[in-house]
């Protein structure tokens, strides 16, 4: 089942306690197909580029099972470039410079063949922009999924709200939920952001994991707890990755499943962190991905037993 | 196997969004013995109170199997004294009034009958006086399992690494963790703390859960997401009163018996918050705390299927 996948293609700079790296590989829309490129090769990828941006990073993609034919290159321009610095303890980062170059006319339009992808993963952009591209599609996908942000809860609120009644899952971080719902439970907040469209509520809590709601349930997938951090940048992307990867691979939408395909993404965010770009996530094998799954399982896995009452 | 219990019996006013009380009772001992009464009906007690504590509240703590031998009720005095306001988020307070009254004199003393117990759970107290303690034990206890906090570090490090020697179980926080091992990663900050002494080392992270790091595995207990937390105050010690509680109803403090501890002592710190004081720990069934231990069981159970490896 193929995968549609929209977002950015970019090039960051980036500054953690461990090192710095000029203009690396990033963006939404290129995590988001590697770690998908793991269990779907048919991934239709939709991003706009400059002509800085090298061939070889979207050839090795192609072999991967990517169909570039809704990448566009746009001539004498630049590519969305991002820097950042984090800080100490690595949840949190300050943006230092935000070039928007050809992102700022990005204006999706789905080939022919696209137009009937069954698993949609909408990065985070412009709610407008995730919007159009959903109205570009033929008939109902099996699942949608889209990643915003606190920004667009700011400045295009009803937008948001307009593109969320078509989606299944929406991914967000704790304080973003609790932005969007005007609610400071969480379980208040999925509760209220359900009833905005999204059956199933992931919130990325980063290195303390992820929640899914769905209707009345809930799942708490565990971070892992790694010796290294090197680089969060791209993790949630490599969640969104792994999870719709998953999903395609296993065409099944279940809230069991979906439990799963949680896993898997944070799988691949668990590697993404260790190494700089796309350095890691470019080189896994699937023992490794295998074995850190079930890392992930021992990790929250324990034995109960039955004790009778004592008297007081 | 009887448990010992050493730390503070309080009044608390406390302010959270949901509303506030004012002098309840409250105090690091009181959680622990209530939370582990439902395991355990041979706890020693040993505290400080003033002449304005309830005996009421010493009575019903008897009528669960609590010894209050070594509790020392001190006349014409004030029993210590907490007063604090919860942020919005419920993550973080401010402290308004500490007055230590009879907690400035505190020295314990352990009576006989108290000097072999074999479950030691000591609260959050000036690490000299946890050092104490530990010095009157007659033999080996099983397990002793020691709280602390940031505070100590940074009035009473020595103080605090002297008796960390003879500790079994630390509980700290992720911060406290990083600043007791000058590590960021919490691998290695537990590797480190290891060496200090502590072979079990538990980072209560809040509403995030708890993790837990042994001999080089890690056991991730999750956060349960409630509808309303009312009061946060004595989550952790009604967390390590349930983990203090089971430890001493199975005698086994093996890695795999220690997580289920802390899924208990999740349990008990899951309904502590759910009122103000200890209003709801008092009222707990057996069948509520069952239930609940499923509702962790399945809150981090998924399952996984082979995949067999898609070609690239």
């Amino acid at each position: 089942m193929s995968i549609l996948t929209v977002g950015t293609m970019a090039f960051d700079s980036i500054e953690t306690p461990y090192g710095s790296v000029e203009k690396v590989i990033g963006g939404a829309c290129t995590y988001i197909s590697w770690a998908a490129s793991y269990w779907c090769n048919e991934i239709n990828l939709v991003s706009i580029i400059g002509d800085d941006f090298p061939e070889e990073e979207v050839r090795i993609l192609q072999k991967r099972g990517v169909s570039v034919e809704g990448l566009v290159r746009v001539k004498d321009k630049k590519s969305f470039y991002w820097s950042g610095k984090y800080h100490n303890d690595m949840n949190n980062r300050d943006t230092l410079v935000t070039d928007l170059n050809v992102l700022a006319e990005f204006d999706p339009v789905l080939p022919e063949s696209y137009k009937t992808s069954q698993y949609i993963m909408l990065g985070n952009l412009t709610p407008s922009v995730q919007q159009s591209v959903l109205n570009q599609l033929v008939g109902k996908p099996k699942v949608v999924v889209l990643d915003t942000m606190n920004y667009w809860m700011d400045v295009a609120l009803d937008e948001l709200y307009e593109v969320l009644r078509k989606v299944d899952v929406l991914t967000i971080n704790d304080e973003e939920a609790r932005q969007l719902s005007g609610e400071r439970s969480l379980v208040k907040a999925a509760n209220k952001i359900h009833s905005f469209g999204p059956k199933f509520l992931i919130i990325k809590k980063g290195e303390h994991g992820a929640l899914l709601f769905h209707d009345g349930q809930i799942f708490f997938a565990p971070g892992l707890p790694v010796p290294e951090v090197i680089d969060p940048t791209g993790a949630g992307d490599s969640f969104a990755g792994g999870l719709i990867g998953y999903l395609a691979r296993t065409g099944d939408i279940s809230f069991n499943n979906m439990k799963t395909a949680i896993i898997y993404g944070s799988t691949m965010a668990s590697y993404c962190v260790e190494n700089f770009s796309l350095n890691r996530l470019k080189t896994l094998k699937h023992e490794e991905i295998q074995s850190r799954l079930n890392q992930f399982r021992d990790l929250s896995s324990f034995e109960t037993r039955e004790l009778p009452p004592i008297q007081n």
